[in-house]
């Protein structure tokens, strides 16, 4: 965790988890070494940009091999947390919701989801593979017990903003927002907005209008 | 839609779906009249951000009274497509793949899923409400039959690059890709990513490294 040099820019953070999927792949297949050209072709970047940010914290190549793939795994790794267990809750048991809790993926990646909340006591009880729907009234209690890292928010956008205090009350710093809604947060509680009808609409727009153009 | 003067800037092209849901939110509202100020403040932007981006589709507003909500949703809506249909089809049916088929907002917002496929075959002919599950085989002629506007790709990472070059093939110029992967596409064709793991991930980063920051 001491390689990083200052505090990096929300667009090399935004690069990070992708770099992250590409060498790890590399790893499982053994390769040893890899060049900024042959992982900026892959990624849709360019090796100047794969250069400087790896330069961010302090990864070097070596001339004509390039990156050791081990090497720059494990740096990804300790930089993304990539290695340890984070323990994750989801409000708003709808289906989005409910496939987040089920989510293999996140298991895998080390994202445990050990809670799932919903405001409509007729959905609290029921189960989700080992997870069980529980009411909002217990929401501060089971995260202080347990000592929840983040919070994924997929309940209407109307409720967003609320879910979102009541889980920065609770003493969550991470939240996860699936919602069209901005939150509002204070500066010490990190924010990622993943919106996927968002993303849809981006499409749409294109091909109404011809934009032929990539968002990442 | 002649309402653009040039092609927005993707970055621009970014925000709109933001735009879109909370000018419709107002407007659901009853209220008649928003300021770049009210939209700036409630969105996370700054004012005039929100002006030169309005001032991008020709939209402009009146001295101390702002922009007219009713004819800015409708601008909105045409740049979006967000009053038409749009049909869609899953490749992946896992969790995710599952639950983004009965994700009751995409209807809401016009994004009809009418088809999902997967490559293992035992998933085949069982139904995700009224959506059956179907072989990759007929991917093709069913993309073309029903006149497929876009594909959402959520398979697992080593698979992307081909469901994508599969779709492409089958004639569909709008992807939304949910895996890690890089997917490379011909300049012709939409490509967005919505990838809830690195969202994840960017927050795991930041509460360790304290980056305080948001991510949009």
């Amino acid at each position: 965790m001491s390689s990083l040099k200052k505090k990096l820019s929300p667009s090399v953070v935004k690069r990070l988890p992708r770099y992250f999927s590409r060498v790890k792949a590399l790893h499982d297949e053994g390769v040893e070494w890899v060049s900024s050209s042959e992982l900026a072709e892959r990624l849709g970047l360019t090796s100047s940009t794969v250069r400087q940010d790896f330069s961010c914290f302090s990864f070097s190549g070596i001339s004509k091999r390039g990156y050791e793939v081990s090497g720059l795994l494990k740096m990804l790794e300790d930089i993304l947390g990539a290695d340890m267990q984070w323990k994750v809750i989801v409000v708003g048991a709808g289906n989005l919701g409910r496939a987040l809790t089920s989510h293999d993926e996140f298991v895998r990646r080390g994202f445990n989801i050990v809670g799932i909340f919903d405001a409509d006591e007729s959905k609290c009880g029921s189960r989700i593979g080992t997870v069980k729907v529980q009411a909002m009234s217990g929401l501060k209690e089971f995260v202080k017990k347990n000592e929840i890292d983040m919070g994924i928010i997929a309940v209407p956008d109307s409720a967003a903003q609320e879910v979102a205090d009541l889980l920065i009350d609770a003493g969550i710093k991470g939240l996860l927002n699936m919602t069209m809604a901005h939150i509002n947060a204070p500066d010490n509680i990190s924010v990622a907005d993943s919106r996927i009808v968002a993303s849809l609409q981006q499409l749409s727009h294109c091909m109404l209008f011809s934009c032929r153009r990539k968002y990442t």
